[in-house]
């Protein structure tokens, strides 16, 4: 049974041993008191406390986007009615045959038509970005399958190479933290090298203590965060060069890209005519392959700040109800 | 430095020791033979296993997609030819004039103006929403923030919003895992009860036994393929009803939504009005959010699976070049 078993424990280590090994806490307050509060399973209340920081969180957005977004979206509105109205009145078409064939290109554009001549969606190519799309789950939508047979055939493909490109991801992860430890490692020993000398107080530190240091959480999230924001900035600058794009909303387009949001109200690479098209459409892949990996990496060791806070929490909680 | 070391040896827990659990013969194969293959690092192996299997997955991907969408692209493109060339001709015209109009309902149309009426983007509500799928990362891009200040604030806030939901997801799949574990032990307990009393020769197994056994990943992935299909089928009956989809179309919406591509071709809960409009809602957001978390989970057990298979296929290579 041993081979079978391994999995879930290993599993098991990575989400368990986070709580148990940094609460402390948590582990004290379950042991101390007898009031109401120790009844209520730990596991529990962290979940509900992080779904109730969550929901407040979104009511917070919400409100301050609508706030933002909501007089641009009138605007817009009143610009269209008047730009329509008018149209009307100067060639004198029948209103209800321009909104026919307004929702025609209304299906067009579904289809991938623009009024700029736009790549082919269904190439080779085309599909390609498709399906990397697909894998990575950004899902620009500039494409989506819109026969039946594509839609039941993405449902089958989509889950192995979803559940592939998570794997890609977590070991991307595994191996940038290996890294970080590496070089932090070897920073440091430089530095208790440097000081020996002018500070004869301080002791050489053993080798085995050298080995066994790791970098804080909050340590490597800084060094990750600086690499996404360094990868971030340079595949801003890629594409506010390539496409008509400034620097800032390049920048906004790379990280709704990175984070797989991609709403695609801004997709790279949908021009008909590049210049170098081969050269940018492999640079364009293998940006948003590095950004995606890199953006995951540091939303997965800011989940884990998260979860130290929400322990805190709890912690503090615990103790004002029981002690 | 005891509380600060924790969080990466348990986060390394996860990823290393599922490799090192599994791959009694990774260890194997690097211990026993001499040549050059012994000298690459396995780990290096392993990611650079995956990353070609992704590349291969992906151009036989793009060679299907492709056979099948193109031809409804190609179509799409001379039906909208067609129907604009006998706009022109019926209503006289100017094609220039009329392409501008184009031009500005493509505007239009990313600004959420379609020619059904639509619920209004940027109300509460539907901010509500945008949030959701900015934190959910599944990014329908019904709604985008159209103003630069809008696309800044998004940066910040998407950043926390993504990682809360990520250790949400985690904390989901493992209380999950806790539930499946001990409903599979409850099953074996009173199965092994029910053989004891016909079948004398079995012996009652210990106590400890019973709680140390936990279910293998096939099992685990099974079961959450069951839930995740069962949640996709509820849901498609939700949709199917209340928007004017077909149940398949439903059922590729709800995978597209729950694996957070989120396409956008498709949104939930666009339509200006609906009976029992907030039920319909809250009932939308809560299926999103079972079947986002659900469908998580089931990547996640089925990287582990891939994962297994990558170990598998690594051994074999290294034993046929070094034994
Ligand atoms: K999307
Ligand atoms: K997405």
């Amino acid at each position: 049974m041993q081979p079978k078993t391994c999995w879930l424990c290993h599993l098991f280590a990575f989400y368990f041993s986070i709580l148990m090994g940094q609460s402390d806490h948590s582990g004290r307050f379950r042991k101390g008191c007898g009031c109401i509060w120790s009844h209520i399973n730990i596991d529990f209340a962290r979940i509900l406390l992080l779904w109730f920081a969550i929901v407040f969180y979104a009511l917070f957005g919400a409100a301050v986007f609508s706030a933002l977004e909501r007089p641009s979206e009138l605007e817009a509105h009143c610009k269209w009615n008047r730009q329509l109205a008018e149209f009307v009145q100067d060639h004198r078409v029948s209103s209800e045959d321009l909104r026919e064939l307004l929702g025609h290109y209304e299906e067009a554009i579904a289809a991938g038509i623009r009024m700029e001549a736009r790549r082919p969606r269904w190439d080779f190519s085309g599909a390609f970005y498709f399906v990397a799309t697909v894998a990575s789950t950004i899902g620009f939508g500039m494409a989506a399958p819109a026969t039946l047979n594509g839609k039941i055939f993405l449902i089958f493909y989509g889950l192995i190479g979803c559940a592939a490109t998570i794997l890609f991801f977590n070991l991307f992860l595994e191996r940038m933290i290996t890294l970080i430890t590496f070089l932090a490692r070897r920073c440091r020993k430089q530095k208790s090298k440097r000081h020996i000398v002018p500070n004869l107080n301080t002791q050489p530190e053993h080798g085995d203590e050298q080995e066994d240091w790791k970098p804080s959480v909050y340590y490597v999230t800084l060094i990750l965060a600086t690499v996404a924001i360094v990868v971030n900035c340079g595949a801003s600058g890629l594409y506010s060069a390539m496409e008509d794009w400034s620097y800032l909303e390049s920048m906004y387009f790379c990280f709704v890209a990175f984070s797989t949001m991609g709403f695609g109200d801004m997709v790279s690479g949908q021009k008909a005519h590049y210049e170098a098209r081969w050269v940018y459409q492999i640079a364009n892949s293998l940006m948003i392959i590095l950004g995606v990996s890199c953006t995951y990496s540091l939303f997965s060791v800011t989940a884990i700040i998260i979860k130290q806070m929400l322990n805190w929490i709890l912690a503090k909680l615990f103790s004002l109800h029981c002690c």
